[in-house]
């Protein structure tokens, strides 16, 4: 395939650093040409010891550093925006983390601008389209075996929420992987959302809505209802079962090794997202590298997929703060995403 | 434990043949002493080679007949009340199958009746409390190993619906099920209901509302989701699974034998609820004639549990077809339900 | 039905006084007419309250007690024979728990004895052909779905082995239920047996060989492996996988309830046979009570089928001694078993 | 990491196209500098569109090619010992396809050259100590938690095999993998082996033995049984069942998505082992291309597990002709895999 893709990192931090790792010892063909972080230490400790590799606290100085063809943004949500925006005028591929943006508008910008430059160059990255079971899922609900999909059972669980977790954040950060995953399982856009809130936990940090139940409605009558409950206390578990006219399908059910003891039967548990989605995350990256070698348009999730994320989950934290049923309402959607 | 309870069933559908059944063959220590339908033809085949079985198109004429010391009412609903009242009277204890009455207003009048005869008499026939899968999920969350319940996710699918099934009876009929489950599970009362309605299957027939979600919210702050699908096509299967502080707790998994063969790895569904249930009949059964014949005040399921049964439903009715939220109203409760 | 069958229960120990209680309160259109046990306060304790059973210290004077109609067995394997030399003698049906008798020659001698009799009047308890489980698996390899059996792969477990057990008995009394199921499963009879001796655990008693390895020979070349472990710690698990030409079919998986906790996913373990087997000693005795009640010849497991497990226990002992594979002999099989 | 590592790929068939795809786009820090094949249009095929990629008909010329620092042999197994000692005269890191010689005498020699040339240069493709499954009961059982082991139950079936599959393939191309599997897990030689023939199946070509039973006892009395089934028309299937003083775990359950439909409830089953393992192969190249890159000497399965993994393979084969049971004796090891 010819010489190495050179990749800027933007972001040395926890998933930043992950990526470096990734670029530079599991996928094949790329290689880490730059890393920013506005840390000198952070980006030093991520980018250091690689040869050719150069170390930035500027992000756009990055995008300009020598044998840099194409981005990973892994920097905060505050900082996607200019990111973006010096790779699109620079025309260089671009990977991002999600969330898009820090909210909607934000979001709609760069779908603007990226329009405005002529054609796709981004990829959101939403990594469960990259999980196996997802993908077997989707292959599934498409091939048209079990009929129309008339209902989505989703449940999202971790063993805890980090510090400063916020209820807002339960829709906002967790459920925004169902929401983008619910639109590309079905082919639908959501229309509305409605968030219900059981009683909390007494292991959720005092003031935390958690769990809560969340109820969207799509354009073609599929009701996907999400479970999102961030102190579980047990595990990291991400199910979703999809009932449809001619049968069901479940994915994410425990599996692995199963053991027997004076405890009864059991099986592990995975306790964190890069445990579950280890695979998804390698594949996402190595098809992105391949597909930015190939030389074509950016496919993928796109920057419209991310900012239609972002309004869901703005109608979503609308509804957990009123308790009543949000509109979801898009603004007209430029061509290059037909 | 001396001789045979005498026991008078009323209709003799169905249902009533199947008590009949079970009264005679599985169920040690109960007779059936009178069979009453206003079909002769039915009457006869269900009791007529019965030693000591006398037959009756008038079910108040069979309270009445000699041996009968419990009556099993297994009519239809418009007849229940009749005959319960008829059991008061003559202080008869009786186990009546659901729903207790045609509409909340006639079970209520049933509450008040048998709170004025003085005591418990019936029994209604929520057999889930029996099933030994259920009863272990009731152990678990009384045991309070798991903390406090949060949420309920509960799936109760049909392969197809009965000619005349109509959308309202998803509700009064199939979801009375988990209402009753629910309460008898969480300890808690129903406040609201709101019903939900994803598209419907191209299976059901025209105009059928089918499936619908219904949420529940307890007077404890737990929510209760359930997926009532009555033309999913492919089994008949109930599960449940409790979400709690700790941890949480599923039912109903389909198991049994495990097969491989070409056409992949598979289990068998059950494919009506009297094979699914069919311990849980007969435990109920067996349960209410020991119960009986020690003599004691009637407990199990009791007239105003199916009485609220039916307030809750009527709720859940009023919300699939306004498609709001509708809250719980109960009458005051009679002293000797508390 | 008519009245109540009058069965005289030999033996007031663990099983007996399970099976007293079975008649008595679970099983339909039977009732206990007679306890006899040599230790008088347990034949009091079993049965002292049931109206109208007599108590006795001799077995045979419990045949001969007023209102016996039948015989349920479960005294000490010792005191078989001349118990069901009696039966024989009076033509009473019989119900004997299995081991037939304490060796191969006995039970021989039983069959003898039957066969002169004139018909069939006894069943053996193999209760596994009662389990649904079991029957399920029969009714697939009787289809032909899945064509020939190959071999048989069984799991037999045990939490922990009482008192005084002996290598031996891993055999003689554990795996011959495995050796009837195998027999009835492929309806062949087993020609070889060879007992292979893994390390045994440091939690078996000193001296006895546990775990083992049992392996048979069927007259059509199918093999049947049985791992029996009654030490394992953990749990009563029976598993039996069919390997056929066309698939396999497994049971005796761990179900019923799912919990998942901070301590993982798992499920409850049987901790012994009288809980994973509580449906199928219910639906045997049952079974029997109204085969009895029908007027019949005996049917279900023989005499004959007990002769025949003793000896290739026999042969299983010969080869847990020896090391070697020990060919099975029978004698030849009177004609009321054809 | 610095530059890719040069690959020389011996052997351009299925599995050697397959690694040279893998090494090119799967694993990093690898390109392949060199494809041999005697067929050249199979070597064109594999290698011809990489650039830095010569292509040979001599196996020797390619290892001396350009860029060439390390060799996969994915060649036929005749071709193995020239193609090492090769290696082990340039010094070459090689990995090498199972199986590593034709026969037990071919793979001692191969141990005698490594050992005389100084130090481990090899290693042998026993991919599943790769499988992540595999991976964690290894760990389970090194930590101690469950006890030592008593037992493992195998189970290794194909849909079909392939046309001049051979009895005596069963045991050396299929078992081999559960030899080696067996000695990791549990760090024991195999004392003996001997071989088991049920009735072959009807899918079977006409004198193939299939299925076979496999009993291995290992130098610390656990026993190793093997269902091989390779015309089992369902599916690949490799299970595993450690059988412990302390409780069991068990490996290659089926899981993933889970259907249900009017066929029943049902889950795939993998069709081949580049289905199933195609995780364990990544792994094994993208590690042992990791440890060359690292520069320390050969660790991982060696030529003397390859060689143990022969001669068990041998006494099988032995003992499938004989029916007896086949003592295995091996060589002194060298002391260079101590």
């Amino acid at each position: 395939m010819g010489e190495a893709l050179g990749v800027a990192v933007l972001g040395a931090g926890h998933m930043g650093a992950d990526h470096v790792r990734r670029l530079d010892r599991v996928v094949s063909g790329a290689r880490v040409a730059a890393v920013a972080d506005p840390d000198a230490d952070r980006a030093r400790a991520a980018g250091g010891d690689l040869p050719g590799c150069t170390l930035h606290t500027d992000a756009l100085a990055a995008l300009d550093a020598p044998g840099v063809e194409a981005v990973l943004i892994a920097s905060p949500a505050e900082a996607h925006e200019a990111a973006l925006l010096g790779c699109f005028e620079r025309g260089l591929p671009v990977l991002c983390e999600k969330p898009l943006a820090p909210d909607a508008r934000g979001a709609l910008r760069l779908a603007e601008a990226e329009a405005a430059s002529g054609g796709r160059l981004a990829r959101v990255g939403f990594m469960r389209r990259y999980d196996p079971e997802y993908q077997a899922l989707k292959e599934l609900l498409d091939g048209g075996k079990l009929g129309r999909p008339l209902m989505l059972h989703c449940t999202h669980r971790n063993v805890s929420s980090p510090p400063h977790f916020t209820s807002e954040m339960l829709i906002g950060s967790s459920v925004s992987h169902e929401i983008d995953a619910a639109r590309w399982l079905l082919g639908e856009e959501i229309d509305a959302v409605t968030v219900l809130r059981p009683r909390s936990t007494a292991h959720a940090p005092q003031g935390l809505r958690d769990p809560q139940f969340v109820v969207m409605e799509t354009s073609g009558g599929v009701l996907v209802d999400v479970e999102i409950y961030v102190n579980s206390g047990f595990g990291y578990q991400v199910r979703c079962e999809a009932v449809c006219e001619g049968g069901s399908a479940r994915i994410g059910e425990d599996h692995a090794m199963v053991v027997h003891s004076a405890a009864g039967a059991g099986q592990e548990i995975a306790q964190d997202y890069l445990t579950r989605f280890a695979e998804a995350y390698d594949t996402e990256v190595r098809d992105w590298v391949a597909a930015v070698r190939a030389g074509g348009p950016a496919d993928g999730p796109s920057v419209w997929d991310g900012y239609v994320a972002s309004v869901v989950a703005e109608a979503g934290i609308a509804s957990l703060n009123s308790g009543a049923r949000v509109p979801v309402r898009l603004a007209p959607k430029p061509g290059i995403y037909a």
